[in-house]
């Protein structure tokens, strides 16, 4: 069993809040319901609350305990774990002036995806109010949770980091600290998001394009696996390119990349299917030749989306 | 050493047209090249032509022919390669009198990249001038030919396809012969590379709304190939789905991706990013939650792009 050593003073000690083996969740969607259940599996006091009822039933079962407001079950714990919809979500419950001032002390770890900027907005937040505070994103789905599949990243202060990393390895696979920047963890979460579902608006619009061709999801499957295993190697030798600002097309140029989007986007439109995000991108390969850059190959798009900060 | 037998007359045997171990590459770009260099290795009579002059050195070094003109280099060989920028290309240099008639009764396997209709079109016009035809795409960058990583897609007559084979698999890796009909290759061609651009676009647009944020590209690479690692199966597990008409969003709903890639582009606008990809595809999937699939997973979006098709 995973062990909890925490330095905040606390006098609720007949809630467990003092104890070291104790945590609170809050949300009860499939991820939080998964995360209380590793918790529990773990032999953690663990105290529920959900805005929706209902959610709780076999937690309760498993002996979690539910709270009849989120301020109980702040109070119940050290440590809360909040895995909600969104940061609009997360503060509607953690804004409430009861659950504020039960929060005092504690410490906080926000698993809810959002921006990097609302998880800066809670960390001033939580500053303000003698609130300790860590955010995270959780990178796999809720069936990961509990095995050595499910990856975590978390930010904010180091030490706190260490302090709770008893409790929160107790939900398996990896984790790893991005630093002290509090939007670190969401920054990396948006950018890795980023490329899942726009890859998987590019599957689902070629399903669409493949169909009108007469040729089965199920018969383009393996081929469109092939092109998924290609990615990552590509992703690392890519990345230290950028890095560099090495954009080399001499194997493939950009131009050769524009002229395969727009066979997509002609194949595509001349079955009546909207092109709208294959035409996106090659509207920002074409504005990369456009600025002199057809030599390069087609990562110089990222130096080009960096332009538009300037 | 591949054997090749065919059944096409043919007298002008002072050229080695008539020889069952010879093949005419048009088209010397890195590929075309590749090809040629391949077929030299396998102990092909190998005869090439490229539109600008000056890249066929290092071939005739090892022992192939430069044609002076594309009729001369089909009429030296039984089966002409092309591999070419797109059709335009193509048809540039076999739609001449001169060449088309030196092609009657041989055969073109045009491994150029273009659309399911460029390709159709093409088979049309072989057809009316006694031209055998198969049309083919190349899956894999030209450094894997002659390599088992190679992946080829074939289409057109079986019989054609099976009586070239020996001569076409000397350059290796992976063939899939996907049906005679002819554009066959080419939609596959167009529906992987729309998953693979489409991705690329997203690692683009992450890498510098990651760069925005302080995170290096060299940083995010390790977390980016592991959700590239994650792609395949679900490509698998999706495509079952989308061929069934299932689409549940029990553990994960198209709302949640919504949200998600809300957040996305948020999150690169407030960096001055455009974000004109994302957005596309966040619209899409918002259009279907509008059309009343909310609790849907994210791969209904492909029953939308579908729907335009009515």
């Amino acid at each position: 069993m995973p062990t909890y050593d925490h330095d905040a003073t606390d006098t609720d000690t007949d809630t467990g809040s003092g104890s070291t083996d104790t945590v609170t969740v809050l949300g009860l969607g499939p991820m939080g319901r998964a995360l209380a259940g590793v918790f529990l599996n773990a032999g953690l006091r663990v105290t529920v609350w959900n805005r929706t009822p209902g959610r709780d039933g076999e937690l309760v079962a498993r002996g979690a305990t539910a709270a009849a407001s989120p301020a109980e079950a702040v109070a119940a714990s050290a440590l809360t774990v909040v895995c909600v919809v969104n940061y609009d979500a997360s503060d509607t419950i953690l804004r409430q002036d009861a659950v504020t001032a039960a929060l005092k002390g504690r410490t906080v770890v926000n698993l809810t995806a959002d921006t990097p900027a609302r998880a800066r907005n809670t960390a001033e937040w939580a500053a303000a109010h003698g609130i300790r505070y860590l955010d995270g994103a959780i990178m796999t789905p809720a069936t990961t949770i509990g095995t050595p599949e499910a990856v975590f990243l978390l930010s904010g202060p180091e030490e706190l980091y260490g302090e709770h990393r008893p409790v929160l390895d107790a939900v398996g696979g990896t984790h790893s600290h991005l630093g002290t920047d509090i939007g670190r963890a969401a920054a990396y979460d948006i950018a890795l998001l980023d490329i899942f579902w726009t890859a998987m608006s590019g599957y689902a619009h070629a399903l669409a394009v493949a169909r009108a061709e007469g040729i089965t999801a199920r018969e383009l499957a393996p081929f469109a696996q092939g092109i998924g295993a290609i990615l990552p190697p590509l992703f690392e030798e890519f990345a230290a390119d950028v890095d560099d600002g090495r954009y080399s097309g001499e194997l493939n140029p950009i131009t050769s990349a524009v002229s395969s989007m727009a066979h997509i986007a002609g194949a595509s439109e001349s079955h009546g299917i909207e092109a709208t995000v294959i035409r996106a991108a090659e509207g920002q390969a074409r504005r990369v030749i456009g600025l002199g850059h057809g030599t390069d190959g087609f990562m110089r798009v990222t130096e080009l989306l960096g332009r538009s900060r300037r």
